[in-house]
């Protein structure tokens, strides 16, 4: 399908313009000039409205928006332990599959065309497949000596996985040793040799807390990244969640390593984990990237907030009012985000880039006057403005409403299990 | 006019439950009792919705709405001399009128039914008047002994607004002596005995900044909250913005005089201020209201973005996942805005309470599953869930529609303004 976007006010990677997009072959094939032959199977006018290129989540657990609002203003071990692992026991695979499908809608209700994963992959990717959201997939690997037939099935599932998905469209994936809390150096070890083999990135959390870090240094004496790095687990393909608590040595094996760091702002005050050194990072030349984390600890999957925190809480907490910019912060939630998963003609407005876009309605009050778009992006849209999202070229929302989506369905079903698992 | 809302699930004051509100002659009259003889000339119905007291916005600038994203990522005097001020010189008391039904409009879409500002009091009660929306206004009032003339025609002006716009319907106002570093002690002084004499509250700004603390301590040897102390300005009815940056003994002072302080968190991060010392100020039992500040600096009016904010930067920054709970967050955007405002029935939803409420669809994928409405407020909304508002028992916004507002004309207004004024 060859898709028009006709005189939109658009952000290209070097400034905001009025143009006009040209999609072919689920690619973006011309910005402003027409290319030869071209027949539009459908137009979109652009009056009023702002093109960007879809928000990627770099760091979520799909499924687990059915644990929204159902743990909150609790102690860590208590969210964790006391609720979210005893609810997790819970779940069946389908379950997985409508916390997912219920993900999916909220994403793209708010913009987010891409999300890189960690849950429930074989679940996940069916939904993704059915709605046509672009997602990189991980099982979350857990092991060690105490239970070693554990871990192995968990990574030998997770390969089965990786197998039965292979060449779906949107769909990619990744190894996913959990944390260095919860998989111990021999099993870390095993599974960058599996990456290592199968040529298969790696996702994880590294550092999300102080507590983490205490573990570790009493384990092995070092910190969550010495401990990685050791293992071969950072390389730069990796992608590392949270990073909030980090010394200066990690983040310099972190940037020599070409690790891609997601960071989450809004799960990580909320659980009380604290800010992470994104302007350190940032300095040292660590890649940065942005994610929800989970509906269980955000309690939204909505990118445009997380951007708005992003932009805000660096400038707060350092005192430099210039700390990540509009414009800077717009970038890592799309262009970074893009690197992380992998692809490189992705994130960004340009001719040969994958189409994966998002029409946004200027004519909110929010977003009036139309002084400067991108800083509209980062500190006054709240995600509703979203009215269409692209995915691959394929249109998966119009005004509004989900092509390939029941949602009273979803809604629905995702009720029904939290009436069984008990989440009220 | 009556209002029934029927079966409609609810935050009350001890809880959340489905019931129905009865609204006459402004107020309700009953929460789930149908009153003898009772007639409805409107009936809403509940299902799939949620019930709510109208946010308070208790600090604001509302005109500014005309500033909106035009001077981001600056240094805090860069921001305010280098572009604000400037900007500000070139308006003229029409496009206050204008910038402030631009607020409005998006106040209203967010569920804001009241807001506190300091600004144009004569154009802003004009446009509260037309819309409906209830307000405490004020003229921010700058003066000292280098120009004693401007101070009292400042001063002048704002007694003279007050008496324009006395018995006016959801309006009321306030002294503003706009903050210490713009006031000198014997214009402070003055503002307290023309207060005292007319029994008209104070609002005002303190210690937003670490500079004003300092230029302060260089003037007078005290702190900002010590200098409005002595001048009188600090009582139970005084309504304080920002205090920041706070001395220990600040903080007793201010919950000893029973002085109201709005917290701005939002604004606070994007200026690099820094974070309020909420916590501290809640243990020592200062009363604690929430505001947006104004578009120039936030740069949304949205009151569920400064919740959100609000209920995760204090767990964030002082390592407390308890650190002001999703109620706790709501109660002080409500029934403590209400209570900064010096009107007693307003804020929640209770017989005998003025019928400010606001209709938020539950059917949101961000919303579900509703495990728990007020985490969902806190945590997962984002504004753009509110459709119906009511203020004063009349229906200001019905289906994001308003009733009196033409906000095609607002937004081509406030677009010329900025064309003339050189906002781009």
């Amino acid at each position: 399908m060859n898709i028009l976007i006709k005189d939109i006010l658009a952000v290209l990677p070097d400034g905001v313009e009025t143009c006009s997009v040209y999609i072919s072959g689920g690619l973006i094939v011309s910005v402003s000039e027409e290319p030869a032959g071209f027949r539009a199977d459908k137009t979109i006018f652009g009056a009023g409205k702002l093109l960007i290129p879809g928000l990627i989540n770099a760091h979520t657990h799909a499924p687990m928006a059915i644990f929204r609002n159902c743990a909150d203003d609790l102690l860590f071990n208590d969210w964790l332990f006391g609720r979210i692992f005893p609810l997790e026991e819970k779940l069946e695979p389908e379950d997985c599959y409508w916390g997912t499908m219920l993900a999916i809608m909220e994403m793209l209700r708010n913009g987010t065309t891409s999300f890189i994963d960690m849950y429930h992959p074989d679940e996940c990717s069916r939904a993704a497949e059915e709605t046509g959201i672009r997602t990189v997939q991980s099982r979350g690997l857990l092991g060690g000596a105490d239970d070693p037939e554990a871990g192995e099935r968990r990574l030998r599932t997770a390969l089965e996985e990786i197998e039965k998905w292979k060449g779906h469209d949107n769909i990619s994936f990744m190894l996913a040793p959990h944390a260095p809390y919860t998989c111990d150096e021999g099993y870390q070890r095993e599974i960058a040799a599996e990456a290592k083999r199968l040529a298969l990135p790696i996702n994880t959390h590294i550092s999300e807390s102080l507590a983490e870090n205490e573990t570790i240094r009493e384990r092995y004496g070092c910190t969550p990244t010495e401990l990685f790095d050791r293992a071969g687990l950072l390389t730069g393909t990796t992608v590392a969640a949270h990073c909030v608590h980090l010394t200066d040595s990690d983040i310099e094996i972190l940037a020599d390593r070409g690790v891609h760091v997601v960071t989450n702002p809004v799960s990580n005050l909320k659980l009380a984990n604290g800010v992470a050194p994104v302007m350190k990072m940032l300095k040292a030349g660590v890649k940065i990237a942005l994610g929800t984390d989970s509906a269980a600890s955000n309690n939204s999957l909505n990118m445009f907030r997380d951007l708005s925190m992003l932009t805000l809480i660096h400038k707060g907490v350092n005192h430099n009012a210039q700390a990540i910019s509009a414009r800077e912060g717009f970038n890592i939630a799309t262009k970074n985000g893009a690197a992380a998963m992998g692809i490189n003609n992705l994130g960004e407005i340009k001719p040969g880039y994958i189409a994966d876009l998002c029409i946004l309605d200027l004519d909110r009050p929010n977003m009036q006057p139309v002084n400067d778009p991108v800083a509209a992006l980062a500190y006054s849209a709240n995600g509703s403005e979203v009215e269409a999202v692209i995915v691959g070229g394929k249109i998966l929302m119009e005004n509004r409403e989900f092509a390939n989506i029941d949602s009273a369905r979803v809604v629905y079903e995702v009720n029904k299990i939290c009436e069984r698992i008990g989440t009220r």
